[in-house]
C-alpha cells in the first residue's frame, strides 16, 4: 500500500487537532515542538485485512520491514539494504521469574535500537525528495542515520554535543556524515539541529518533533508480540532518555491492539538514570509533562537528556499503561551490564542495560510475581562505550611474561 | 543425530592417518601440531538422508544450528542462546561487478565471525564435561568464547598479545573471562595457551588444533549456498590471518557438495595485510607450507599473524579451488574500510574489510570478468578498534559554539 493509502492522519498528542500530513512540516503549529509532538493514525479498517498472522508467518524477511502494511512509508527503498530488526527475544529465566525474556536490539546494522528508528526516516526523506538529513543526538540516533544517509547517498549533517563517546563518533564519520561537534549539551545540539532542519528546508531526524520516528521505534513492539506468539508479556522494561522509545513501544502495542492482532496491552516501565531522571520526577507528581532538569548526569550517556523531548508521549504511555517510571543509580546500572553479559551473553552499552537494572529494582523490592510475563529491551551494544565497561568490572587483565614458568606461577 | 553417529573420523591434513574422535586431543601425534592438524569426516551418506533443501526451508531457526546435522555436537545446549550466524548477505552491485554479495559476519554476538567456532567450541566442552576452556586470540577468537563460556557457566583463560586493542579486552572481562596479557607477539601467547592446556586438561578453543572449530566456521559458507538458492558463487573473497576461516569455508562448500546440495565449488581467495603475508609468500612459491615470519605488521590486529596455524588447510584451500592469495597495503585496508562504510553501509573492522580490499585490487587489475558472481565476507565489526576507524577517514568533527550564528558561519 501507498503512504496515502495507509495513513489517515497526524494528531496533536496535546491539542488532539488532526493534520494531513502535508499540511504540517514536524509539529502542531499551535502546540509548539515542546508540547506538539504528533502521532500518526491509520485506516486501520483497511490494514487489518491484510495484516494478519497468517501473512507474517508466510514473510520470511527477518526484519522489521516485514510491517511495512503499518510503517508510513510506500515502500522500502532498495538501497535502504542493511537488515535492522528481527532482533533475538531470549528466553532467560533469571531472578526469580521464571517467564523473563530480554531482547537484543544491540545486533542492529548500527549496533543499536535507533536504527528502527532512523531506517523509517531516511525512507520517508527519500519518499520527500529531501536532499540533506540532519539529526541532533548523543551518538546512535546519529551514527544509525549516518549509516543509512550512506546507503541512500544523502548529505547527513549531525549535531553532537562535543562530549559524546569517541566510538559513536568514529561511525559519523567513516559514514561519511559531516559532523558539528556543539560545544554544549545535548539539549542545547537538539535545538540548533531543529532550528537549522527549518531555515533549510533539511529533513530533521530529531526524534520526538518528527512523527515518523516512532513509527519506526513501535516495531520492536510488533516484533515482541510475535515472536511471543501473539500472546503479549505482562511488563514491558525500557531505558528512556527523551523517551521516544518507551512512546514507539506504546505506540506498537496499541496500534497491534488496534489491529487485533493481540488481546492485551502489557504494562510499560520506563528506567532512568537518577541523576537524569526528569520522567521519574514528573511520573511521582502524577504531571502529564516534565520540567527540564539544570543538569543531567549519568554513566549512561544514551539516556544523558535534561530535556525529555518526547515527555508527553513517554508519560501518556506509563500512564495508559499503568506501568512507571523508575530511576537507578549508575552503579545499578554497571552491575546490570556486568549481570547481562556474565549470565546472559549479553554485552550492553550503559543505557542498553539500564532497563534491566530497572527490573532488578523492581524485583528487590517485590514488586513482581514470579509468574508474571517480563520483557527486557537492550537498546544499545557494549562496544559502543568501551570505557564506561572497563570500569564496570572487577578485575584487570593479569600481565605476564612470556615463557611458561610465568604463566604457572600466575595460574597457580 | 549423536556425535557419533554423525561425525566418522578425524583424518591428517599430512600424513591421511584416521582416528577415532576419542583417540587423539588435538592433533595427530606423529605429524606434531604444526603440521597434524586434524579434519573431521562424516556419514555423509547418512546426513544426505536428513540435510535436504527442503529440511532446511522448513526449519525457520535464522541461526548456525540450522546445520546441526553436520556440526560435530550432538545437540546445542541450551545455555548457549545467543543467535550465532545466519547473517545478512547483501547484493550490492559495485566496482562495476553485477554479482557481488557482501556477507556481514559483523553483527553475530560478539560482533565477529569467531562466534560461529566459538559457539560450536564450547558446545563440544560442554558434552566433553570440561571445566575450563582456555584460547589463545588476537582478540576477537577471545572475545567470542569468553561469551559462550559465560552462557555455559563455564571458566574461560585467556591469553593475549599485552598489544590487544582495548575495545576486545573490555570484551573479555566483561564476560568474566580471567585475562593473561602476555608481553610477547600473538604466536607466543598461542604456544603459552596450547602447553597450558595439554599440562592442565583444560579444554583448547585455538584455532587450527582443535578440529572442531573449523566445522563452526564452515557454516558461513553452508549460509552463502543456501542464501543463494544453493547456487554457489564464482568466487569468494575473505581475510586470513591463521587461515582458519578460509579453510573452514573450503571444507563448508566441500561438505555441501558431498550431500549433493550443491554441483560445483567456488574458487577461494586469500586476503593478508603485506606485513603479515606467510600465506601469500608460500602461495607465490606453490609450496603447500608456510614459514614463519619474523615480526608480522599490519593495522588490521585480527590477521596480525606471523605464523598461521592454519597453514596447511588454507593452502589446500586455495589450491584446490583454484583460488589464491593476495597481498594489500593498510592503506587499501582503510581505503576498503571507507568504501564499505560509505557506500554499503557496513562498519568493518580492519580485518574485516580485508577481503573487500583484495577483490578491489583484482578488479583493479582485471582479474575479474564483470559477469562473476562474487561474494565477500566481513569478518568483524568496526567497533571492535575504532582508533583504526579515526585514522581511516578524512575528516574530523567541526566543533561549533552552542548558538545559532556559529552553526550559520560554520556551514555557511
Amino acid at each position: 500500500m501507498k503512504f496515502k493509502e495507509k495513513v489517515s492522519h497526524l494528531e496533536c498528542d496535546t491539542c488532539a487537532r488532526r493534520f494531513a500530513p502535508q499540511e504540517v512540516e514536524l509539529t502542531c503549529p499551535d502546540c509548539g515542538p515542546d508540547l506538539g509532538t504528533l502521532t500518526v493514525r491509520y485506516h486501520y479498517d483497511k490494514i487489518k485485512a491484510v495484516l494478519t498472522p497468517e501473512a507474517l508467518a508466510g514473510n520470511r524477511e527477518p526484519s522489521h520491514w516485514r510491517y511495512l502494511d503499518i510503517l508510513p512509508v510506500s515502500g522500502r527503498p532498495e538501497s535502504l539494504h542493511p537488515r535492522v530488526g528481527w532482533t533475538p527475544l531470549y528466553h532467560l529465566p533469571k531472578l526469580g521469574l521464571g517467564n523473563l525474556w530480554i531482547k537484543d536490539d544491540g545486533v542492529n546494522p548500527s549496533a543499536s535500537f535507533k536504527d528502527r528508528a532512523s531506517s523509517v526516516g531516511v525512507a520517508r526523506a527519500v519518499e520527500e525528495k529531501r536532499a540533506v538529513i540532519t539529526a541532533a543526538s548523543t551518538g546512535n540516533a546519529a551514527s544509525s542515520v549516518s549509516l543509512f544517509a550512506a546507503c541512500a547517498k544523502m548529505r547527513a549533517v549531525i549535531f553532537v554535543p562535543e562530549t559524546a563517546p569517541q566510538a559513536k563518533v568514529a561511525q559519523l564519520l567513516i559514514f561519511g556524515a559531516e559532523v558539528l561537534a556543539v560545544r554544549g549539551t545535548y539539549d542545547q545540539a537538539f535545538d540548533l539541529c531543529l532550528q537549522t532542519a527549518l531555515e533549510r528546508g533539511w529533513y530533521c531526524r530529531n526524534t520526538a518533533v518528527n512523527p515518523y520516528l516512532g513509527e519506526g521505534k513501535k516495531t520492536a513492539a510488533l516484533e515482541i508480540c510475535e515472536q511471543l506468539g501473539f500472546d503479549p508479556p505482562d511488563r514491558v522494561f525500557v531505558s528512556v532518555g527523551d523517551g521516544c522509545i518507551i512512546g514507539g513501544l506504546w505506540k506498537g502495542f496499541c496500534d497491534f491492539k488496534k489491529l487485533g492482532l493481540i488481546d492485551r496491552l502489557p504494562r510499560l516501565y520506563g528506567v532512568q538514570a537518577a541523576g537524569s531522571a526528569p520522567l521519574v520526577k514528573a511520573f511521582e507528581k502524577g504531571e502529564k509533562v516534565a520540567a527540564p532538569l539544570r543538569q543531567a548526569s549519568t554513566c549512561a550517556d544514551s539516556i544523558c537528556v535534561g530535556q525529555p523531548r518526547d515527555h508527553i508521549k513517554a508519560l501518556r504511555a506509563v500512564y495508559e499503561s499503568g506501568g512507571g517510571m523508575l530511576a537507578v543509580e549508575d552503579d545499578e546500572i554497571l552491575a546490570a551490564m556486568r549481570d547481562l553479559a556474565r549470565r546472559a551473553g549479553i554485552f550492553a552499552e550503559p543505557a542498553g542495560a539500564a532497563g534491566f537494572a530497572g527490573l532488578c529494582r523492581l524485583v528487590s523490592e517485590g514488586g513482581i510475581d514470579p509468574q508474571e510475563r517480563v520483557v527486557v529491551l537492550v537498546t544499545g551494544n557494549g562496544l559502543k562505550d568501551v570505557q564506561t565497561a572497563i570500569s564496570a568490572v572487577d578485575r584487570k587483565p593479569v600481565p605476564v611474561d612470556a615463557n611458561v614458568e610465568a604463566v604457572r606461577s600466575v595460574l597457580k
